[in-house]
């Protein structure tokens, strides 16, 4: 290997990685070379060659380092309370994001187009999925322990956050229009509301009205 | 042109528009030809060539038919009562799907993922998502006018449920899980009980506990 890390990865794992970013932003997916990458990380591509025989290899590494930073992020706000956590989160995804960060998404989606077609892809996204899922199955049933969220399936709650989350990006991706701020906001209204046990003074929702009055 | 019926458009009309359909099923969208349409249409290629320029032309008129498929579709239910009528939409979309509804959903993902790139693909797919978001807030503003749900805001509630089934069916093209029977789930128990008001006699959520007892 042509030098490396304490992770065993070449010096230049993490310029090569940033040029694949930049790449995908500048060119999309489908028009994306080896040179492309090359150039966007200051590299040569006989580099690049070096350590990946094929584009795909190299996006297969790519997709790893963009889950290994996910995991990175996640911890980053774990010791917050699960509402605040949550609600983070939604707006990491949906609100937080300015024009490079959709050219991305934009490239990404046409990536998971092709995973029906390219098992090393689905392979990666379908790891990310379930690492998401876990992640945000975590701090819902955090939120359910410490009494902040009332008594439901971490999992199912999950899958129904990330899919509206998910959605509302392809819909800004495909159409471009404004339905990220709104499912945003409606996933506060709706499903995050409607988990919270803190309105101060509320019995829990859904065990009947009245029932201990 | 070459015959037509009512609405101009050619005799052939319903089988081309069977042809692409069953071509993209069987070949996805990304080496989907003229020739593969015309062979599943039982046309000729010079027939497919004589209405629609290129492939993007036929496409798009593929997309047309398919928001007016919809519309009919949509009118099905219409007087039915709004949580039954939102249950089956939710439902028509995760979970009563068969094989051939996910191949063609997995060729529609890679056309939409063009869509960035594509102003035709783009206009035809916002369109629909137009239809799709009137359509489910007009289920919801039934329901709201009836005294079935509580009073939200139905666009915001449609796009919401629109982001979690489209979410929840990329999940299921890009890595084939079982997400679409749980966000199915997850919808009726998390959004749609949310809106609901017809526990016998439990009063609106969210107007505070026990004020009227």
């Amino acid at each position: 290997m042509n030098g490396g890390d304490d992770d065993g990865k070449p010096e230049a794992h993490g310029a090569v990685m940033d040029g694949v970013y930049d790449a995908l932003v500048a060119d999309g997916f489908a028009d994306l070379t080896m040179q492309d990458i090359a150039d966007e990380a200051g590299v040569s591509k006989s580099l690049l060659h070096y350590h990946y025989d094929t584009k795909q290899d190299l996006l297969v590494a790519f997709l790893d380092h963009l889950i290994e930073r996910g995991k990175a992020r996640a911890a980053e706000h774990e010791d917050e309370p699960a509402p605040e956590h949550l609600r983070k989160f939604v707006g990491g995804a949906l609100v937080d994001n300015d024009d490079e960060d959709w050219a991305f998404a934009t490239a990404l989606l046409e990536l998971q187009a092709q995973a029906p077609y390219d098992a090393a892809y689905r392979d990666q996204l379908a790891r990310n999925e379930a690492f998401m899922r876990d992640h945000v199955a975590d701090i819902v049933r955090d939120g359910v322990d410490a009494g902040e969220f009332r008594d439901v399936d971490p999992d199912a709650v999950a899958r129904l956050v990330l899919a509206a989350v998910d959605g509302a990006r392809v819909d800004r991706v495909v159409v471009d229009d404004d339905t990220p701020e709104v499912v945003h906001d409606a996933l506060l209204d709706h499903v995050l509301a409607d988990l919270e046990t803190d309105e101060p003074g509320a019995p829990e929702r859904r065990d009947g009205p009245g029932v201990e009055q």
